[in-house]
């Protein structure tokens, strides 16, 4: 569920969804939302309205270094994070905010009063513990062998996108995006990106998530987000079994659709 | 935060606060919220608004057998509950509904997704486990000696009830509601009403949440419920010390009331 959908099915006195922000031409106050890394395609996102009467949140789920290079330490008025693709506890429903101006954070912390009263204390309990469990481990980082959070998720994911460009170099008909290599102030290496998904583009004009299913494979076509459905987005982060069956189907029908263009 | 804050703060293209039911006289269609038994006063309502395109929601957080006698097994179109006021679990933020028409949960469920995509899985699986002890304890229901929680809770308040009216008894000034003693199908037997707030009125036209505040009560006046600042709505389910303490601060009030008239 997105932005879209919140904004269309609540129907607000105080705000209409416009669309993509990169066709929006009207005049007066706009919120911009910045999903930066993009899903489904992992890109670095910046604002694209510049007008004075905008105000722009960044939506910084993704930007966690097993993602994506930490280049700087990001200075937004409004930032919004959240323990979902920090450490994939989405279902405990909890995140936080760092935003500049006090009238705004108290009208947002007065939106939670209102419509919840407040996040479940069993989720915060949780949440509390996860934090120290992730500061712990960075604070003795690089100094010591063992690897912390960040550096265990990064390994897993770099190794799965590795795979699955192995796999994809091999098709004629598939790419993946490319992504720049990148400092990273959090590891203080050059990295690459590891994005949460796979932004997987077809050059032929087939419905990419019906035909993975038929293979048994579980995608969200490019339709979804607004683009075409020779895209479809595909989980990096599933279990180690389902990853690896996935490769295994996957290459499958590369196999197959090189054997069908070559006879 | 109630019905109205809710409706305001949203502004919702949907529906707007309409304020009242007993002084609404609109045509057209509605949604009527009965909130029985009611927060401040336990009062078991019906709904006042009887119109043909009216949509009925009975809030009944309070409907449980420690608070009023549970007259009949309720059978209306919407209905909504919560852990908060039945085991005092309000910080889990979960409730569940019981609703006929299935158009009408599957957009409840819709609501649920697009607002929140659900409820933490730490409040679901505490919920799932006290579901448990509680339905556990109602099982051999009036078969063994042992109280379940039910039994226990209705004692207790039963017995903060009767000390509040033993001392209120006393007071030239202040009355509290009288509730029909009514037959409980849970229990099995007549039972008094102890609601889990005491709706004190006051002859003496007196801003009371201020004043029983000098005296170091926390109580909220009538005001916020739309009365007058004569009442004021006093929890009786705070713990044991502090029961005991504003009974202990609410007596020597009454005593110094009483002196004052006397004299």
């Amino acid at each position: 569920m997105g932005y879209k959908e919140q904004a269309e099915f609540l129907r607000s006195g105080l705000y209409r969804w416009e669309g993509d922000a990169r066709a929006f031409e009207k005049d007066g106050p706009y919120i911009e939302v910045v999903t930066s890394p993009n899903n489904p395609d992992g890109a670095i996102r910046e604002a694209v309205v510049s007008r004075g009467e905008g105000k722009l949140v960044y939506d910084l789920a993704y930007y966690w270094p097993q993602y994506t290079p930490i280049t700087q330490p990001l200075d937004r008025d409004i930032m919004l994070f959240t323990f979902s693709k920090c450490t994939g506890h989405a279902g405990s429903r909890i995140g936080w905010a760092l935003v500049k101006d006090k009238e705004v954070a108290r009208k947002m912390t007065e939106y939670m009063q209102i419509s919840s009263i407040g996040v479940s204390k069993e989720s915060q309990i949780r949440a509390a513990k996860i934090l120290g469990v992730l500061s712990e481990g960075c604070q003795h980082f690089r100094t010591v062998d063992s690897q912390n959070f960040f550096e265990y998720s990064h390994s897993i994911l770099k190794e799965r996108w590795e795979r699955l460009r192995n796999v994809v170099k091999n098709s004629k008909t598939f790419t993946l995006p490319k992504y720049p290599r990148d400092y990273c102030n959090f590891t203080g290496k050059y990295m690459d990106s590891n994005p949460a998904f796979a932004w997987l583009h077809s050059k032929e004009d087939i419905d990419w998530e019906s035909r993975l299913r038929e293979h048994k494979i579980i995608a969200r076509s490019g339709e979804r987000f607004g683009a075409s459905p020779k895209y479809a987005r595909i989980s990096m982060f599933s279990p180690p079994e389902a990853f690896n069956l996935f490769l295994e189907r996957f290459s499958a029908i590369i196999d197959d659709i090189n054997g069908n263009v070559v006879t």
